[in-house]
């Protein structure tokens, strides 16, 4: 097996300045999902990639339509039916370039200045995407390998994958398998390879406060009439204890606990606190208290408020007792809360709390579980010793504070947990202006990739 | 004198037809004091006044200039220096007519239908300065009075008279006078006659709190960052106690307790909760325990938000973590709160109770003291005498939950009380398409006003 894996590493190294041309191919195409002006775009990148992945050996390689923007899927299960198979989950929309004046070259005409490829989509994610393929190109080029691999590929990532979870329901069979890599999780500090482990999940409201049926003049009725801002206002404040713990409900009855293991393995992850203080701007930290800053991003539940709006809000003053008041809420949750509890103990908490003076609603916006792998698994094991192998380094286990809804419904759907790396450094600008890929780290996870999918063959021969 | 006071009347009779005609010119005039577009009918309206004023045997008649719009200015002291004067204030500004396409006729152009006089400004305020002209014209064509006769009307009203404090300072000499006639506080019902007694003051603020010096990802720092908005909700919520009452230091201590003549006086005024709550819309009252509605906003101090803003309010939802949010709050004040003392209790509320991870700035935007008549004074009791001589009962005295900051700094700045009546019916539609003014109680306004002045003579004689 050790001649295999030099030789696709050598293949890997002897083509890097084809992949260089390819990877600029796909990002000339503005592949912009939220903005309807780039719909042909969509479809060019889906089409290139239909291409590549016909190239590389796929079969059955198709643009699969969603009410959305399409997936691309391609598979090669010459393995047979009793071998394991990998799906590469990966998306090739991006972000939109505003704003473009910010831009150093033009975001879609890739550039490379300084070892990094400028150009919107390099480092999220056409970049990570076209490190798998070329990964699964330069092992297949070495021969058959023992395990299938599935593609799936989709358009809507950048507008929280809406459509996704519909559409894997409906080809739950084609898109069987035993487990996902997925490249877009990021380093988590340039040149410390990375092991995404977990992600927050999310559950998301809208909370409606109604008062009386129109703006009250605040002198003729203040004082006798509930008014609906102060009183979400209140509301608001009363989710939290005095230790800043959520008070909703159950909130915590699910929630794993970080052991001694997981809390040494997070204290590897290097961080200056102060750093990131003075980058956020705020006076201090805040949360509860017994974690560090990494611990209660990455393990800890939250409930935030995202947007709030009531009454008058220009210049000057209005004495207006306003009618209605809004609240946008996002809770994110950590393993093993459901997101219905979530939402079944903010509506407790809205009934025990609000007052009898107004009335109020909850639209339920979004419900995402969170994710998380286990370490032990010879996938992750794979990962780890691979992005080892090429890096000189034990790879840092890095919990995820945000949300990837795509692996939360893949475990759902189809049962199939992720592995999550990743190969875009922090200061890559990822949605900002002058996003780039630093070219010698996509080096080194094209070889990481194919360590990691030489180490399978291992496992699973 | 009671040839007088009926000669006065019969003159008043007699002319009704005139009166009329001489308001219907004044209402053709849209002196709209919030739209610069309309300056020039501003000071047609003043000039308007000033030959009026010239006509009924005013003297020094003036237009003078403040910082913003004019005041109109005229005296009588043919009663000499140590007799006492009388200063009637009024506004000759009006609210714009939008939205124009709910009035049934033109705005400025006056039209009797049902009774009622329809134009903008009949009932707030043009119909009560001319009522209070006219029944002075009344009682002078009689003969001298025993007391002096100021005319302050005022052009800026209606955007809460920003300069008329620092011109009464400018021009106290000039202004000085022993109390107010001030007959912009209308009927608390329809055939009511009513002296309005008091008026809550106001303390408005903008409270800003800033967390991150930018916007963030709500997962990516959540949980470890203070989230602004929802440090201002629970900032906001404690502001209130359990019993709603307002927890700001101090906020109570010089708050004049209602006695139980003053609770016998309130519970004269015919009120319908039922039906008030109706109207509102809200699923019940709320407030401080132990009072009633009129009590609470004629004569108990508040607290509340007339704005909130923070975050994302648009469609969906939107992960983020403010860096700011802003509130404007107001509160009512009552008698005897001083504004400096409730803008120094939040301040003291904020420095206890604003967590150490934001920061925060308070913007004074304005205070006003409440103000409170003497109910015992010979004004007031010959306003009562007088509305009762023509209503045929005992006016109701009202507890306004409003604030004319005008009578609170002619308090402070002339050192006289106000006489605070009118002739404006709750049904009037002021500040809303088809204002209009109920003609028959126009007259009996006239009439009200004419004893008034009659009783006055017999006080000064």
């Amino acid at each position: 097996m050790g001649v295999n894996r030099e030789k696709s590493i050598t293949f890997a190294k002897e083509n890097r300045g084809g992949f260089l041309d390819e990877l600029k191919e796909l990002l000339r195409i503005p592949s912009i999902s939220t903005d309807p002006a780039f719909e042909k775009d969509i479809r060019r990148a889906a089409e290139w990639l239909r291409t590549k992945l016909d190239r590389i050996g796929m079969v059955n390689v198709q643009i699969m339509a969603t009410k959305g923007h399409p997936v691309v899927y391609g598979e090669n299960l010459n393995a047979g039916e009793d071998a394991p198979t990998m799906m590469v989950y990966g998306h090739y929309d991006v972000q939109p370039a505003d704003p473009v004046e910010l831009w150093e070259s033009e975001a879609f005409e890739p550039e490379e200045r300084n070892g990094n490829l400028y150009a919107r989509g390099s480092s999220d994610m056409k970049g990570q995407v076209m490190a798998s393929i070329f990964a699964i190109e330069a092992v297949m080029s070495q021969g058959a390998l023992p395990y299938n691999i599935k593609f799936m590929i989709e358009g809507e990532e950048e507008h929280t994958s809406p459509n996704l979870e519909p559409f894997m329901k409906e080809h739950k069979d084609l898109l069987a398998c035993d487990f996902i890599l997925n490249p877009d999780a990021g380093m988590f500090a340039a040149d410390i390879p990375t092991i995404t482990y977990s992600l927050r999940g999310i559950c998301s409201f809208e909370v409606h406060v109604q008062g009386p049926t129109q703006d009250l003049h605040s002198g003729m009725h203040g004082g006798a009439v509930r008014n609906p801002a102060n009183e979400l206002a209140r509301l608001i404040g009363g989710m939290h204890d005095e230790e800043w713990k959520v008070t909703l409900k159950g909130f915590y009855d699910r929630v794993r606990i970080i052991d001694d293991e997981e809390r040494a393995e997070l204290s590897r992850l290097p961080i200056d606190e102060d750093a990131v203080l003075e980058e956020i701007g705020a006076p201090q930290f805040w949360g509860e208290p017994g974690y560090t800053y990494l611990e209660k991003v990455g393990t800890r539940p939250t409930l935030d408020v995202n947007g709030i709006i009531s009454g008058y809000n220009g210049e000057g003053m209005k004495t207006v007792l306003p009618s209605k008041a809004t609240a946008k809420i996002t809770t994110r949750l950590v393993a093993d809360q459901e997101p219905d509890e979530v939402y079944e103990g903010l509506k407790t908490y809205m009934e025990e709390n609000a007052d009898a003076s107004v009335t109020w609603t909850i639209k339920y916006l979004q419900g995402n579980k969170a994710s998380m792998s286990n370490m032990e698994s010879d996938e992750i094991q794979a990962m780890s010793k691979a992005l080892e192998s090429v890096w000189g380094m034990r790879p840092v286990f890095n919990p995820g504070g945000g949300t990837i809804p795509a692996v939360g419904y893949m475990k759902d759907v189809l049962g199939a947990e992720s592995v999550l790396t990743g190969f875009s450094r922090p200061d890559d600008n990822i949605h900002s202006p002058n996003e780039k890929l630093h070219l010698s780290t996509w080096y080194k996870g094209i070889d990481s990739l194919i360590h990691f999918l030489e180490n399978l063959k291992e496992i699973y021969d």
